[in-house]
């Protein structure tokens, strides 16, 4: 940690300061944990009250945010410029730079690049290539054939199958297994015969994956997860998936094969979604959603089975307005008989 | 990868062509995907239009499909068939014969068959036996007493626990777990006292079981997972829960504790069943079903809770139409209320 | 496996003896699946049935239950009395005395406690703390900075990431994972730039998580897993969540990211909950819930979006009605109409 004035943190985020610019900054936290020394940041409005308690020493706000109290820093997107302050202050975890453990077992013929750190009891198969400044820590495996890019991570006891493609930058979090076979099976008179997984997996530049994730490999060419998507943890993509650039999966959610996912969608958590259909750009999709049918462009979708969310709240509202269905049915149903006995 | 004439094909899978028979074929394609040289299938008939458009040089065809243009192959179960087709040209993964590493850790009272493969840093323990043809991947750990049998192959990262028992051809991908203690504890004035799991876990022969999966041990008597049954990725089975024979499970599937699952069962992605519940043979559970009740044979269920299908459907059409219901009723209740008004 | 007499196992629990007290048990089971010598339990009425039917030798009731024929145990938590009566009889698992193995690797300044056992190919980095008794199986792998108390299980494939604190008497199953980065990012001109996690994830004592979890760590401060709380299998948790002591979570729950939990909190298979939110203490959520608001003390809700259990049920059985609705209300819409025509 470092401690860096108001002003010095205004200027690497390109803000602008309300108040003493010379108060020292030494952490970052939320609104609610922040103490002496803090910088702390308001990225939505709704949470303006939590600035009256919080004992923040410095606040980064939108250009707009009027809070004449307070050091603040303002500038076009505080959680942006928050996020800034927090690499600045803390920086991202170091990878000790252990080189090629004798204690690896790296195949005589992978070709591994310039500063690769391969810790103790990891695997390295062979026609494995692996680029420059990438680490593979402890107990990995690396299987036959496969490409790792360069500046990547793969934390302990990641397994990569034979034959996947991963591009620069990537990072998979612990206990996540890439290139399994996918769930193919002919079923002839009553037993299920193994449909051979030849495809591979392409991840390609800048994905992060959480952890005990499982990206199946394709069935004839390759699932792929676009440039610069982020997975969370407990996530399963099936065989022949396709997820386009930027997109979020929120941890458990599950997506079957030959799905076709667009750029810059969010899964909510445990999102589940069938197999064979296409969802588009900017797509969101509520927590727990089942998609079951394509999804357009820009639409949000929420609920088994998912629906536009527009719709859905007010067919839930009604929902709960059900028991006062009844009773008022059963009330017309009583006047209109009395009407009719009384006519 | 070999080329075969279309000819060929057919005689392996034993249909009949129709059009050219000397067509060579190098590759097996989805009708969408398919180029040039490769084969595809028509197995169900919604698909017909992809037909078309399809580049494929060859389409497998049930026995009454209609396609002049086309060269067919014609027979009885398309999609076995051309399972067929992809074994004959890419064959299964092969696991290259690396015999017992002395990089592996192999207790000195182990039974190991003969060709048997223990990768780096694979550890099995003492009392386990190994049948012929089996292969242990990296980073594999066997616990004490466990039997597994032949032509197995446990892929990188698999642990097995103690006194577990696993037939023949059984395959088990990366990261998943088999034998820890089921979520049994006696609550006792607030402390959660853990109950003992004494039991153990019997994989039949011919299970494939995915990634990251946790099947947890049998408290007293077994945890079962029945012959030929298939289960993809992160599925998580309760304590001496049965499955029957020839059931499929998509991933994230949840079964509690103490459960029966009959035979040729499938379960969609993230289905949930409580524990203590009876499932019949041949039933089919709907993506994100929550199974509460037992469910007799053959019957199909959707929906959390789950109900059958057929009613499911009838009352979830009817739930988008509650808005429409709520304005009807209004009407009514004005008119009704006109009509006494007027009386 | 030991031989005990109904009279000394009634001594070991505290209970009373109704019957021939000399009867010799060998084994436990359930009222089911008991045999001659074993001991089973009734611990809640609505099982009454199934005595009748139990080949059990002696059975374990509560001090009101009536059951002239059999030969009963007596005590007032008769499911606690069982748990005692299995620990005697078949113990817990025992682990090996295995000293530290020179195929570990284990840091020069690692600072180990006596009578601890590191299994080949586990990883203990710098700066980690082990406490007396524990246990750490092959193949896990211990971050730097990590501090681990005493008589402690980490089962194989464990990761435990930097700067973890893990309590006393904490149980860890295979390929869970512990304070990989949570899922922070922020999202600039439609790239997602990653917020470094620079908390930790804290498990008090006597916790105990089951297979393939992933607990992520804080962004700034620490995830926390509170004293006595047991995790099933494939469990999500996210950064900076709170989860107080004595909570039971079932397998495949998914909690994101701030979230607060209470103690003696009950959660069902799959159950999702939000980021953000507070779940009072004592609270009950039904398997597969889907949480979005704060729930009070002491609540039981079920339902995606969840929503207090007594509320659900009454609509929910309406649901089921729907059919029913709309043919009474076309019903009494065409006697209205006649009744308007006629008037």
């Amino acid at each position: 940690m470092t401690t860096k004035t108001v002003k010095e943190l205004a200027e690497h985020v390109g803000g602008v300061v309300h108040g003493d610019q010379t108060v020292p900054i030494t952490g970052a936290a939320t609104l609610n944990e922040a103490g002496e020394g803090d910088i702390s940041f308001l990225a939505n409005l709704k949470y303006e009250k939590e600035v009256q308690t919080s004992r923040a020493s410095a606040i980064i706000v939108s250009e707009e945010a009027d809070l004449p109290d307070r050091v603040l820093i303002r500038c076009r997107d505080p959680y942006y410029a928050f996020m800034q302050v927090v690499v600045l202050l803390y920086g991202h975890r170091e990878h000790e730079k252990v080189g090629i453990s004798p204690r690896a077992s790296v195949a005589a013929n992978a070709a591994i690049g310039r500063d690769v750190d391969i810790h103790d009891f990891a695997v390295v198969l062979h026609d494995v290539q692996i680029g420059d400044n990438t680490c593979i820590y402890s107990n990995c495996t690396i299987g036959p054939g496969t490409k790792i890019g360069r500046d990547c991570v793969l934390y302990p006891n990641v397994t990569i199958y034979d034959g996947c493609c991963i591009g620069d930058r990537v990072t998979i979090h612990s206990g996540t297994v890439v290139g399994q076979d996918g769930f193919g099976y002919a079923t002839h008179d009553g037993v299920h015969h193994k449909i051979p997984q030849v495809g591979g997996v392409v991840i390609e530049d800048d994905v992060e994956i959480g952890a005990n994730c499982a990206i199946d490999r394709g069935t004839l060419g390759d699932t792929i997860i676009g440039r610069g998507s982020k997975l969370s943890n407990l996530i399963a993509i099936g065989h022949n998936t396709k997820i386009g650039p930027y997109s979020l999966l929120v941890a458990q959610v599950g997506i079957a094969g030959s799905v076709q996912v667009g750029h810059h969608c969010v899964f909510g958590g445990q999102v589940g979604v069938v197999g064979h259909i296409k969802i588009g750009d900017q797509v969101k999709i509520g927590a727990q959603a089942g998609v079951i049918n394509d999804v357009p462009d820009k639409l949000s979708v929420v609920g088994s089975p998912a629906w536009p969310i527009t719709q859905a709240k007010r067919s839930l509202t009604l929902l709960k307005e059900l028991p006062e269905f009844r009773k008022k049915l059963r009330e017309l149903d009583k006047s209109l008989r009395r009407l009719i006995q009384d006519g």
